[in-house]
C-alpha cells in the first residue's frame, strides 16, 4: 500500500483509534499478581471481542496460566500465512505515588498516551491491529493471519510455553511477526537480528556435615566456598573465553556484512557512565556489540556460602551454592550447551566433596537471522519507505524465549520490528508511548502486512 | 616435690577444694551477655579476694571490657618467674533444658562436677590455683608468680587485647602457663606445641551501579560474581598451595622430629565420618597432621553475590563481597601476611571493576613450640613422672590470639598443657570435669611450678 494514503487513513481514523486503545489500556492486566488474575481474563476477553468484530475467527485458548488470544483470518489463496506474536499483560505499577496521572486511567498528553502498557505492550499490539483493520477496510490485505496474544509475557510466559506445543498446526505460517522493540531513536527504525538462547542451573558443593572451625580444620579438609571458587573459575580461560570442552563447536559464525552492521547498531558511547563499568568483559577478540549478538556467555547470577555480615567468622562453611545462566547463540542446542556445563562442572569437581544440581531449566534457542534473509530485506525496504534512510540492525543479547519456540514450532522466519523508546519508561511510573511512534508502527505493520 | 606426698596433700584437701570450687562455679560470670556484667564483675572480686587469702597481692586491672584479675607473689631471688593466663568467664547454657542439673547449681555426681565451666576454664584454673595453695602451704614454690584471669576469653579477648601493651612491667616472665587445652585421652597427657596465628580480611568486587539483565550485559561488561570467583581461585595454586608471592618465605620449619611427633598425635582416625569428607584439603606434600600444625591456610569463610533464591534470576549482581582469613604457623608475622595477601588481591583484580577492602583484623601470630625447648622438655618430665609414660604432642591449627600476644609481650616461653577431654562437653550443655582430671591437673601444676 502507498504510504500516503495509509496516512491518510491514519489521520482520519486517529481519534476513534485513541478512544478504542485507551479501553484497552483501561484493564488492570498485571499478570504477576493473583489478584489481577479477573482483569486479565476480562482483558483478554475485550481483545477477543474486538478481533471478531474486525472479522476475525477468535478465541481463548487456555494453558495451566492465563489464556492465550487466538485469531485467524485466512488470505488469500497461494498469499503467504503471518503469524503475529504478542501481549497483553503489563508490569507492576509500584511505585504507584510516582506517577503524574493515575496508571490505569490512560491520558493523551504533550502527544503521548500516558499509562501503564501505553507501550509495552499494548501500544504495539494495538497499532498493528489497526492497521490490519484499516487493510481489511481499504481491501488490501492479501496475506493469511494468525495472532496470538498471551497474558503472561512478564511473567516467564509459563502458560504459552506449556501449551504451545499441541498447537502446532494452528501456529503453522511463512513469517512470525513481533512489535516488542525499539528503535535506536525517533529517526532510526531497528531491526532486532538476533535474541539469545538461555539456559540456567543450580550448582551445589559440599557434603560437610556443618560448618567447621577453620583453624582445627583448615587445610586439613577441602573448603566448600573456596572449592566453588575454583570450579566456577574454571569455566573460562584467562583471556575471558569459555572453558567448556566443544562449547563453542556449534556456534554459527555471523557474515562479515552482519558483524559489521552489528558494530554500526546501537551501542551507548557513555556505557561505563551509565553501567558503572567498562564494557571490557567477555571474550577477547571481539567489540561489545560481537560479544553481546554473536557470543554466547557463563555468567555467575549468584553465589552464597558461609558467613556474609559484619566482621568475621572463622568457619569452613559446609556448602556452597551458585546460580549459573548461560546466552546461547545461534547455532547452539540448549539441551546439549546445558549437558556440556553440567559436565564441565562434574570433570572439575574437588574430590571428597559432594556436587550437586538441585535445578535445571532450558529457556529455549537463539534467534540469529541475516541481513540477507527475504524477510528482513522486505522488513527493511519497508522502513526505508517510511523514513527515507536505511534501518539500524541490532543483534540483541537479551532472550525472549517464546518467540524462538514460537518460531521454530510455526516453522516460520521472524521479523521483530518495534518503535519503543528508551524515554517510553517501560516497566517504569509515567509510562509513555507517543502518537508519532504510533503512527511509525501503523505505517510500518500496514505496510509489511500488505506487501506479501 | 614427690608425687606420693602431692597426692596424699590432694586427698586430704580435696572435701575443701570442692566445696570452694563450687563457689566459683557458681557465679553466672557469661561474658558475651551484657545481662551477666555484674555476675562477671562479682566473681573476679571473689577470685581476687581467694588470691589475696592465698597470700598473694591483688587487683582488679581495668579494662575497656571487663577487669582483668591480677595477683603476684615474689619468688626466691634467682628463681624465675612464671606468669599464668586463664579466663574466669564461661559460654551461654541455651539449651537451659537439656542440662540434667541446673548449669550454676554445681553437683559431684559419678565422680565428675557438672556445671557450666567445670572444665572450660574454671576447673583448670582452680586446680592451678589449689596446687599453689598446696606449696605455698608445703612451702615448696621458690618461683615467683603472676596470675592473669580475663573475663572475656569467650567472646574474643577485646578488653585485655586493648590494654595490655600498657602492662608490660606487670607481664614481665619466663614461663608463661596456660592450662586451657585438652589430652588426648584420659591416660595420655598432651602438650599443646603450637597454636595458629589468625588475620582476617573483607574483599568486595564491583562498581556497577546495580544489578545488571545479563542478556543484555552479559560478555559486555565484566560479572563481579564470576571475577570474585576467579580472584579467589587465584589465591591458590592446583596442588593446594597458597600462591601468594612470599606467604611462605617466613614459614618456620618443624625439626623431623616435631614432625614425626605431630604424625604421632592425636588426629581421628574416622575423620571422613566426623566431617563429611576426607582430610584431603591444603597442600600436597604434607600429612593432615602436618598441614594443620606447620602450615598457612587461606581460607574462604564466606562468599555473596547475585541471587540465591529458588529458580533462577539472570542478573550481573552489582557486587561480590567475601570473607578471607588466613591462618598463620611459625615464624609469619601478622601484618607482613595481611600484606602480601592484600597486595595479590590488588593485583589480580579484574580491570574495571572496583576492589576495596572494608574490613581488616590482626588477630595475632601463631606460637611454635619445639620438643626441644627447656621448658616443654621440663613438663614433658613432670607428665612422665605422673602418667608413667611419654605426652603426647599436638601441634593444633586453632588460635588463642591473646596467648601469642601476652608470651611476645611476657618475653615468656609458653606451655601449654591442659587436662580437657572430649566428653567434658565445654560449650555445650551438661558440661563437666572429673575429680580424676582435676587430681591430674593438681599434680601436673604444682609438680611443674616446683620444678623450678
Amino acid at each position: 500500500m502507498d504510504k500516503a494514503a495509509l496516512k491518510t487513513a491514519f489521520t482520519e481514523r486517529l481519534p476513534r483509534f485513541v478512544e478504542e486503545w485507551k479501553e484497552f489500556l483501561r484493564h488492570k492486566s498485571i499478570s504477576t499478581d493473583p489478584a489481577y488474575d479477573g482483569d486479565c481474563r476480562a482483558c483478554a476477553e475485550w481483545l477477543r471481542l474486538h478481533l471478531e468484530h474486525m472479522g476475525f475467527r477468535s478465541e481463548l485458548l487456555e494453558t495451566p496460566g492465563k489464556p492465550v488470544v487466538y485469531a485467524e483470518i485466512a488470505g488469500e489463496k497461494s498469499s503467504p500465512t503471518i503469524v503475529f506474536y504478542g501481549h497483553y499483560d503489563v508490569q507492576p505499577v509500584d511505585p504507584v505515588e510516582e506517577w503524574r496521572s493515575p496508571p490505569f486511567e490512560p491520558e493523551l498528553r504533550d502527544g503521548k498516551m500516558w499509562a501503564r502498557g501505553a507501550e509495552d505492550n499494548k501500544g504495539q499490539v494495538f497499532y498493528f491491529l489497526k492497521a490490519v483493520e484499516t487493510l481489511l477496510d481499504m481491501r488490501a490485505l492479501k496475506c493469511g493471519l494468525k495472532i496470538f496474544l498471551e497474558g503472561e509475557e512478564e511473567c516467564s510466559s509459563k502458560g504459552i510455553s506449556a501449551a504451545m506445543s499441541g498447537w502446532r498446526d494452528k501456529l503453522k505460517g511463512d513469517v512470525l511477526m513481533v512489535c516488542d522493540t525499539g528503535s535506536m531513536s525517533i529517526d532510526i527504525p531497528t531491526i532486532t537480528m538476533g535474541l539469545r538462547g538461555i539456559v540456567h542451573l543450580t550448582v551445589s558443593v559440599g557434603g560437610l556435615h556443618k560448618d567447621l572451625h577453620s583453624g582445627v580444620h583448615g587445610g586439613v579438609v577441602k573448603n566448600p566456598a573456596l572449592e566453588m571458587a575454583r570450579l566456577l573459575a574454571s569455566l573460562h580461560n584467562p583471556d575471558g573465553s569459555i572453558a567448556v570442552k566443544g562449547f563453542y563447536d556449534e556456534v554459527r559464525a555471523p557474515s562479515s556484512e552482519d558483524r559489521n552492521l552489528a558494530n554500526d547498531g546501537p551501542f551507548p558511547k557513555n556505557y561505563e557512565e551509565i553501567v558503572g563499568a567498562p564494557p571490557n568483559g567477555g571474550e577477547a577478540g571481539y567489540s561489545a556489540p560481537e560479544r553481546r549478538g554473536f557470543r554466547p556467555t557463563i555468567e555467575i547470577n549468584g553465589i552464597h556460602s558461609g558467613y556474609g555480615g559484619p566482621g568475621s567468622k572463622t568457619i569452613i562453611p559446609s556448602f556452597a551454592i551458585a546460580k549459573i545462566s548461560s546466552r546461547l547463540v545461534g547455532g547452539q542446542d540448549p539441551s546439549a550447551a546445558m549437558k556440556l556445563i553440567e559436565e564441565h562442572l562434574k570433570a572439575h569437581a574437588p574430590a571428597g566433596l559432594k556436587i550437586d544440581f538441585p535445578e535445571r531449566g532450558i529457556g529455549g534457542p537463539a534467534l540469529l537471522l541475516s541481513s540477507a534473509s527475504p524477510t528482513v530485506v522486505r522488513a527493511a525496504k519497508v522502513l526505508k519507505d517510511i523514513f527515507a534512510r536505511e534501518p539500524a540492525y541490532t543483534w540483541e543479547g537479551a532472550s525472549i524465549p517464546v518467540v524462538s519456540s514460537l518460531a521454530a514450532l510455526a516453522g516460520a522466519e521472524p521479523i521483530l520490528v518495534g518503535f519503543g523508546l528508551e524515554e517510553d519508561n517501560i516497566h517504569a511510573p509515567n509510562e509513555s508511548f507517543s502518537l508519532r511512534q504510533f503512527e511509525q508502527g501503523f505505517l510500518y505493520a500496514s505496510m509489511f502486512l500488505s506487501s506479501f
